[in-house]
């Protein structure tokens, strides 16, 4: 398994040694740590797959606060009866994830599980990883003020889409892809253009509705959403509407939002839509000082509504 | 979960913050890092449970590398419907050993997962771990001659028993423990006495055979073992024999194979059993130019044996 399947994709010189931990150089700097289990059914679907969401979903928190992302682990769980076919899939689709976001697989540990039952054999994989933290950025949600932008680099909804469409086995007219993407260098480039940024936090598990939900909790602000100026594809809004569900509330892969002062809009607009991954980037919403705070959408046409923090947790999960 | 569950057990600064990633002190010099699953059935078992067990798994992997275990993420898988006594017995046990060892969870996720079968709901932890290397440390097993001992720091085979009887609700005589415990102190202690420590590792998975097996395979050297010099309870060998296993093979987790010098032989002994999880440490071993090299077991009826290497893998697993 080992020699045969893992050290060929995540060839690195601390890998390699396999000793009880991987020995790796000293930093400069504080460090920035973050967990994540993934347990996504199926684990293939369109526009990405397990090794790519494990991969990308801790680049991206380690990018969320401020950490330029080093070192991940790996641990895999496998049902027996895993295809080996699916398995080295999965891997080189997380190697190939790992080159992009110029991360390093040091330390890795693969168990293998009785099958539980399902259709088939399934696969679990934690990652965790280590970055250095970068300096001079203040992310605070306590220094956003009224007028702050609200941004994000594209369309909401399509990871959530792909999953439960693949899981479900629809066929929509066009298929809606995962976003599921590295988003670390397009968070190096808005720091990099000394842009004011003060909040960074990938919309997953309960999409855009949960991270504004939250923002309204952290600030005491009221949020205002343009629901026109939210981008969303219309395949991944058609099949929200068929499954009856809001694509606010839908999981995203490779989507951050961004909180940022009205100075600097515009700039970080550019700044995102430059970059491979935020090429549809949008301002959608900003900070006011309408009392009580609440997170609220102007819609299309033109009515207000509140928009709640989803709750509960759907099972089988999507990321 | 978080709030009433998990923070009350884990409380420490960084932590509490709940940011997308903890963000540490910056270390000196180098770090090390590894990762392991844990999918133990049944999760509590005499001795032990999943939750010390992912803790002192984790902490030992860092110690034998030469690491003073720092930080650790922990992620739990649950199944819908465990019984949230059980899930709080796991938790309180795994803060325990954190304590003990002196690690901090910094980072934390919680899955929940369909329930797959089996009579009672389960729950999987993977713990990564990040440790700051210990400075004038050599642990390469190049440096191994003809001579060197081999030392245990106690009874062998006793995690093994432990979950395999609480598996299958077998009864013996004297209900044998899981020896399940953090080493880094006994680590540290060793090194404090300037003992020269050529190799160190936690026989788990494949027992002291297993550790054994690879110390041949990665030195070239014969090793000679004497069977009456390897500590194991009268209770754990009755239920081995019981089972038809070899307590050579049974996997341990918290024991650790210490190469060292001829000359600090008695001295590294001396300071094991100062240790509380020393107490019954014996040299069991030594290294010999004898060709080809193979594992041999002196019996303690006076033959010898060739050790062979276990192999596959036992499912449900017990570490």
């Amino acid at each position: 398994m080992l020699g045969g399947h893992i050290l060929p994709r995540f060839n690195n010189r601390y890998l390699d040694l396999l000793g009880d931990s991987a020995v790796l150089p000293s930093f400069d700097g504080p460090l920035c740590m973050t967990t994540d289990s993934y347990v996504v059914d199926p684990i293939e679907f369109p526009g990405g797959d397990i090794g790519r969401l494990a991969v990308c979903g801790t680049v991206n928190d380690l990018a969320c606060e401020g950490g330029i992302p080093q070192w991940l682990s790996m641990g895999l769980i496998i049902e027996e009866g895993l295809e080996i076919e699916v398995l080295d899939r999965v891997l080189e689709s997380a190697a190939a994830a790992a080159d992009e976001a110029k991360v390093q697989v040091v330390a890795g540990d693969t168990k293998v599980i009785e099958r539980r039952g399902g259709q088939i054999s399934s696969l679990m994989i934690n990652t965790t990883g280590i970055g250095s933290l970068r300096a001079n950025i203040d992310l605070d949600p306590g220094r956003i003020v009224p007028g702050d932008g609200i941004l994000i680099n594209g369309n909401i909804a399509d990871h959530g889409i792909s999953v439960m469409s693949a899981r479900e086995g629809l066929e929509f007219e066009t298929a809606v892809r995962s976003d599921v993407a590295p988003l670390s260098a397009l968070v190096f480039d808005l720091f990099d253009s000394c842009i004011d940024i003060k909040f960074l936090r990938d919309p997953t598990r309960s999409g855009l509705a949960g991270v504004i939900a939250d923002l309204v909790e952290n600030t005491g602000m009221t949020v205002e959403l343009d629901e026109s100026s939210i981008p969303v594809s219309r395949a991944a809004a058609g099949a929200a509407d068929i499954l009856g569900l809001d694509p606010m509330n839908i999981a995203n892969e490779g989507k951050i939002v961004v909180v940022t002062a009205e100075k600097d809009r515009q700039k970080a607009l550019a700044v995102m839509r430059a970059n491979r991954y935020g090429r549809n980037a949008a301002a959608v919403g900003r900070f006011t000082s309408v009392t009580p705070p609440v997170a609220e959408l102007v819609t299309s046409a033109g009515g207000r509504r509140v928009i709640n923090r989803p709750y509960g947790e759907e099972l089988p999960r999507i990321c």
